[in-house]
């Protein structure tokens, strides 16, 4: 429930804030009438937790997540490919319960059109199908629903569900992190699943591009540079939790830095994050730049190309940055400090 | 992925049934190629089946199932109630779970819209939140996504996701069915979540009724008896599961009983229903009548009155029947037969 959360807040033009605050209050009140003994976690995770053992401290854990797409879709649909939408959404999902310690074990998707056309709906799923097996993550079923009206011609709507596992003492406790641990950055791959409505405002619409215009300095065009897949983070990241190595993780998405950050620490602790240690990708300079977007919003709407952050005790942050050398780059982009929140330090690369 | 069959095959109008059945055979071919070790089911059931424990024959399986409300949601949006859909979902997720064997574990969902309102989607959680909790079924978490230009204002779409557990010799199995095993009927609780594009079309079209209109000869308004909630069968079945008592069931919904009894039933069995077993409910009636559909779309479109069929071998008829009683209805609707498909015989009761 965490996710709905990030939805009320998201934006939030003329909703107030209070409505908000009571909403959110609300469902999280609703989800937890509803909690049984084999439930976990708390609201506000990257993923829910559902164990069929209550009383075994060993016994696998369930780790579930829902997602969407987002206005990312609009962008496959304006451009009319529809193969790589599945995979953003497998791989959201499969980041989700990663920051939780879990591997996937299978998928399920939700797919709406106001008239299904088969050819698209098969593109979007052999998308999926490429993300669940690039994740050993088996597409174990699926709802395709048909519904006249609700949905313009040519556009759809996709969801998807995810469920892996983890040993439950081997689950990711931001508890167990604290002040003086380094935070690891990881590349994201262009904007994933997030800040589209933003994206496509100012390159649509202050810059006057098309889908199929060059990106200027990008030499790209704006259907390559947002389309780019949202990145698995899952082989990189697996053998690190295999050798005990990372103590929280954060998947940064809608909320950026700013929002998912703090879910991966404890109360009392915060994090600094030093500007001036990654090249941000040029694609969010010509967005910030182009649609005078504020600094604030820019680091709320977008991961600014980072696109999950592990955090990790001091002794062990050698032996972290040695098995990531294979899977790209990773930086020390912060560490944790007393206090709450995040604050940014140092002057931005561009 | 049987449901993506459903959705391919659902109306047609304007896709070519080649077209369809080359998309239905690509997207079976996917997600064949993404299934791995856990995996035991295969495409075409009500729900998905995945085991953490390939080896072991009395193991815990998962069974997993998505689904939508479809256009029953237009009808909440008319008549501004939606407090019920959420319910209507989570019911929709228990039974296409139940009749694999499997009791809900828990669920999560994926609330889309325009512009998020909260008071409406505080509405549809509360639907959610009352029947995970008749269910005992954990709403363990979901994703609210704001997609501006994708919903016209005033409208959402709702999808779920349920996973639930069964023990893996204690799973219904169709190759258990036999012929002369009986056919037991459970009643509908009016449309549940199928057929609600041609209902709207007939009551608002054909007879040019309002949300708020009498319904002729229901004493019942439109909103009414279009927002029935779909009815949840846990209760009056998990005791008979329990007992050992049903050899194989099937869940009526979207293709009626032609196109979901058969998914309850080996190869070289068919069914027989018998017209006479029970009274149709008057709204079939009236949609039949006023919109002048012919019977064969009628029975492949509404449940007719019939949610739940039970495959009980004739041994076990009589305990079947006796522990349904404090549940309300129940009759013998038919017969299992030699053959494929679904015969209905004798004349319909109006």
């Amino acid at each position: 429930m965490g996710e709905v959360g990030k939805g009320l807040t998201y934006e939030g033009a003329g909703v107030s804030i209070a409505a908000q605050d009571r909403a959110l209050a609300e469902v999280k009140r609703l989800a937890k009438s509803t909690f049984t003994r084999g439930v976990l976690s708390e609201i506000g995770g990257f993923g829910g937790l559902f164990t069929l053992e209550p009383e075994n401290p060993s016994g696998a854990v369930l780790v579930a997540s829902a997602d969407g797409v987002g206005t990312k879709l609009k962008v496959a649909q304006m451009a009319g490919l529809h193969g790589t939408v599945g995979e953003d959404l497998v791989n959201h999902c499969v980041n989700d319960i990663l920051v939780q310690g879990a591997r996937p074990l299978f998928f399920l998707d939700y797919f709406a059109s106001g008239h299904l056309e088969p050819g698209v709906a098969v593109q979007v799923i052999e998308g999926l199908a490429r993300g669940c097996r690039g994740s050993g993550c088996a597409l174990l079923g699926g709802e395709t629903a048909e519904m006249p009206g609700f949905y313009r011609p040519g556009e759809y709507d996709v969801a998807g569900f995810i469920v892996g596992s983890c040993r439950r003492d081997r689950l990711l406790r931001r508890e167990d992190v604290t002040v003086g641990d380094w935070l690891v950055a990881l590349p994201a791959n262009g904007l994933h699943t997030n800040g589209y409505s933003l994206a496509r405002k100012v390159l649509f619409e202050a810059l006057g591009l098309d889908i199929g215009s060059e990106v200027p300095g990008l030499g790209r065009t704006v259907a390559e540079a947002l389309l780019e897949v949202h990145r698995c983070y899952l082989a990189a990241v697996a053998p690190l939790l295999d050798a005990g190595l990372v103590t929280s993780a954060a998947h940064i998405t809608g909320g950026g830095i700013p929002d998912n950050l703090p879910r991966a620490l404890p109360d009392g602790v915060g994090a600094e994050i030093r500007l001036e240690s990654w090249d941000e990708p040029a694609l969010f300079r010509v967005i910030r730049d182009a649609g005078r977007v504020p600094e604030d919003d820019m680091r709320r709407t977008f991961n600014l190309g980072v696109g999950m952050i592990l955090v990790v005790a001091p002794d062990r942050l050698g032996a972290v940055l040695e098995r990531l050398v294979p899977h790209g780059p990773a930086w020390v982009v912060g560490r944790c400090v007393a206090g709450a929140g995040v604050r940014f330090v140092g002057e931005r690369r561009a």
